[in-house]
């Protein structure tokens, strides 16, 4: 049972965590993993069980306060930066509130809320990736760099083929949700769009790469970069991936030689963009990319890491929100944030959809972020 | 001659300023009349005269680091935000300045540069109109509210009638500049685009109607808003268009009654955007406003304000920058920025095309700014 | 024994908190209570054992830099403002460092450290109430408002008798450090100040008192405030004391009643500085509050609430700082703070001394800290 | 006549400057130099002609909202920082505002307001340092380092003999405005303070002197600085005296030569306290200060540079503000500010006086700033 399965991987992917751990927030763009936990259950709490199920008794009515995220239509909320004051409820309460959520969901499963019972589990598959991503951050500001796991998964560890150009269709072609499963309201609905000639690669750029675009002066050439990319560039003395440390990088098993033949990760918008100019290319758009992950001779499309795009997060033609509170989950986000497509090694694999729209503000790069080059023909 | 006739429009539209009226900078965003002016001029002098007239003598060669604006191809430049305190040289001084670059630009006419005396001419319409926003941001700024002309032009005075849908083309439509008259690199390369079933306002959003949206409380509903533009009405207390003042409006012709008539202007991005969600419509993309721009049903596409489109603004397919430091001049600024389309009662008339792309932040509102609606069939 | 007692006296106060509570800082002024366990330990280790015990061994040698606070000659140090994203070590692992360090301590016992010894004792004691003023503010910062404790010592019950005037002492008079017991260096040398006639209020100014003061707008009108304080009222809104809360306060209690006979507490200096001005007074100097600490008719001199002076903290005549690196304790923050004496409900008992300099900035609000009126002659 | 030869010199003053050098606003603490002529009459027109001459016609009543300062019981006024914003009235107008309201004094001369009208000329003369001091940081800002005069004022030429310590005065000692003339409020009442032993430099610390300061690393060790002092000097990354410049620095006679024998200026209080330590000296208290200006082996006390001093700007035993509005000239600034004593070549001749009680916050550089040394005996 899908509901069951979500729920727990996200206890499991605490599990690691001390009350002290899950509490803190490492910066405002972040949220505590206990922040996560409860959020995740309110969703449910309140789109489920308070409107559709009459017999549900609250966990605790503070909690409707504490753990809305920004839901304008269900009335004020905690200020997102004091997220990380909330010492109190523990680590252990909350996990008891989960419980009480889950046993009235699972009791009453009411028929009437399949739908958001499915949005919820992919909302809370979402937090499962936030959740791991926050904590990353999290333990990149201790400067003791603790790991949150022992080993990290075997993403690569040959050193990848050259890589080769993969021209894409021409013409109009339809992209968007089609189809009986899940979407989120922004991946529809399913429109004609069309794409001039281009190419697309076959695969991501690495590690490897990225330490030739460093050595070739990236970050010191203006030229390569986007105005307000080059601002930020110097204004925060950026000078290599966001974990990179000397020859070595942290991640979520700790501070470990670097793999040139994986991915590079933990890049910003800005950084890619100047990248593939630097490379004399471009970064796909959103619709290109869509397109190519039809082909099977492009691999890295999902699984590795996000794929920064060329395109902003605007509504697709006919776009609707979802009904409800639950239309502001994704429309109101539509201003100033650029695409990412694909999914990455920490994204919940049953989520995973050639239509997601993944979607941050260029100088984010505490998600998975990598790029793939694309060009025109 | 269209070298001269641009020059003395410039000068013209100083005239009314005094030397501490073109000196002072009113905000970041903005720049003195004296900087315009003398920016302006370092354009021809330095990618006409400099790199095509060997014999030309610089004005003075402190001016290379004063009225560069941003092109870092160019070497370092006076700070953007100290623009202001260039108190000397003075205005006459800049107007001297001015004579000798005219002088030898007429003198030589090098015939290699023909192009780039063109691009100077468009470069110096498209700071005519910025002078004029900035002067009245200027004058907005004084307690005094002082005019910059005597009287406003004859917009529009009688109530238009009601607004009427043009339904849209659909299918593959061509935009961007084709033939052979001058234009900006980013409206090039002319390409195909799909255009699905929609309709375009046939005339623009007047002060009347933006009255109804402030009385039906637009600015105090979350849910008409995109979420960045939600938190900057509250941080900035945004009830208003920008220069509006009870039923008065300050414009270039000082305090005045509001022409309800009139085509609203003054107003950001997000404001256009949530009107357009109260209305039940929103705002046109690019692609549709420049096909919509050759139906002869729709009326104030050119002359009266810039129409905020709901288009980040971005690459076409197959850009390419302009070869050379001038390529600075467009590229560079793709992330973060709208798409405008039309022109404004400021635009110089003779540079005002179909496929120009105008672009400022979302919060932008000191521009002649306003909006028509579209919505999805 | 004074170290083993003051070293139990801290853990006891630790002893209702989480590590979650422990762990988080709720603003860059405050400290997390893990940190100032540990960070007094530090100090022992640092200056005790490391340098007169030779065989000591340091318990891990990444705290160095963890928790140092502010000693520059002892090198780089974790970021004040980072100091609540050391979610680990743990709060038990810090209660292990204390034990390894307090029997190291107590094992050597080095003759030649006594003085340091006593001076830790002093600075852990000063840590036990930034301790609790640094919890209360997080604990402020929880829409839930849980308490500390379960009830308030019973500071005062009846509403006091109405407030007189002592005349105070007039001429040369001594003020500062005598005798053989423990002093900060900045309580020292006693020396010679002149006072002129005046009078200091025999009790301090009640809850009762300040509403009063709320009512007659105190808050509202900039006649009674200094410039810098009328520009921060206005600025954060300030319009009650830190804590207040409608009709009640919250306190390590929780929130409670508010009790119109206790001292008013919570209070800037600029506050207190206002309330004098309105009431036709001002604050005590810091040598007029020294000198009539010694006379009988005085009362809530110390244990009650922290009283602001009208002095800035400020070397005293022939001043000299400690030698070595405790050097850095007081002098250094001679500059922009003002002085507060006396001793508060929370201020460990056997610290309290006549001569005592407390100082904070003069919008600090979180400390335990009143005021007391005085007057010339 | 006092009032006329006033008036006379800030017209004086300002004779060198163009509409727009009087007009911008360099940074919030300086005000425009059209500014302080506008300002200085507005106080003749408000407390001397508003209030004392029934017949005087106002000469422009919205003047009263833009060239208010502070004093909050005058009303609201036009925002501090914005006050660059001002191009009209233009500086002609202004030159007309004070012939308006100088033909009004001299015609009606009311007795009444005699001292009124002493302070109103002690006030524009210290506008007239600040016009100086605030046209000096202007054309600092301009690239072009235009002058303001031809050539320097001899301060100094020769290098000065080695400095010699004064012993000061000890015991009870009296210090505060006494006598006849006019007097500011905050130097009074004259009072009894007791000095201990110390001593006083003879003369003022050189640039020469300074060089060796910033040889011996001065700037680099953080043991020489208060904490505040230190945080600055990173985060401002400050290395030298404000206008210095390699071996040059800039003054009102433009970019020159430095002058090793000339006393350092256009230091901070931080900066001059820092010296001290290094010096293994201290800065003098205002009240030693005032004690060495009667003795005549102390060089340099006036017509110099201003010296910092040791002292918080605080209100004397007994002091009362000035009844009426003008009681917000002094007292609600003593709060965050250091004081300097004596006065520099750019102080009006004669307003100097021994009892001067100049103030400015630690971090302040613009004006005409020294030190001279004092230490414990």
């Amino acid at each position: 049972m899908r509901y069951a399965r979500t729920r727990a991987r996200t206890l499991s992917l605490a599990e690691p965590l001390s009350d002290a751990d899950a509490t803190v927030q490492s910066m405002p763009d972040a949220s505590p993993a206990k922040w996560h936990l409860a959020h995740t259950t309110w969703f449910f709490e309140t789109f489920v069980l308070r409107d559709h199920v009459p017999s549900y008794r609250v966990f605790d009515p503070a909690y409707h306060f504490l753990f809305n995220s920004y839901y304008d239509g269900e009335g004020d909320r905690h200020a997102r930066a004091q997220r990380g004051m909330i010492t109190r409820p523990s680590l252990d309460e909350i996990r008891a509130y989960r419980a009480h959520v889950d046993s009235a969901v699972m009791a009453a499963f009411p028929g009437g809320a399949r739908t958001l019972i499915e949005l919820g589990c992919e909302h809370e598959a979402q937090h499962q990736e936030l959740l791991i991503t926050d904590i990353l951050h999290l333990f990149s500001q201790n400067p003791l760099l603790p790991a949150y796991r022992d080993c990290a998964p075997d993403i690569l560890t040959a050193m990848p083929r050259p890589m080769r150009w993969i021209e894409g269709r021409t013409g109009v072609v339809e992209i968007g949700h089609s189809g009986a499963g899940f979407t989120f309201d922004c991946e529809a609905p399913r429109h004609k769009t069309y794409l001039g000639a281009h190419a697309v690669a076959d695969r991501l750029v690495t590690n490897a790469e990225w330490q030739d675009f460093i050595d070739d002066g990236g970050y010191q050439n203006a030229g390569f970069w986007l105005s307000d990319g080059w601002a930020w560039v110097q204004r925060d003395a950026i000078a290599a991936p966001l974990y990179w440390c000397d020859d070595k990088a942290f991640g979520l098993e700790g501070l470990h030689p670097r793999n040139p033949a994986a991915p590079v990760t933990h890049i910003s918008h800005y950084e890619a963009d100047a990248y593939a100019r630097l490379a004399g290319a471009r970064l796909p758009t959103e619709a290109e990319w869509e397109a190519a992950a039809a082909d099977p001779r492009i691999s890295q499309m999902v699984g590795s890491v996000w794929q920064w795009t060329g395109s902003a997060f605007l509504p697709y033609p006919g776009y609707r929100p979802a009904p409800g509170t639950v239309g502001e989950y994704n429309g109101k986000f539509m201003s100033g944030q650029v695409v990412l497509r694909g999914s990455s090694h920490a994204t919940a694999p049953d989520t995973v959809r050639r239509s997601t729209r993944n979607f941050f503000p260029p100088t984010a790069r505490w998600q998975f972020s990598g790029l793939r080059l694309a060009k025109d023909l």
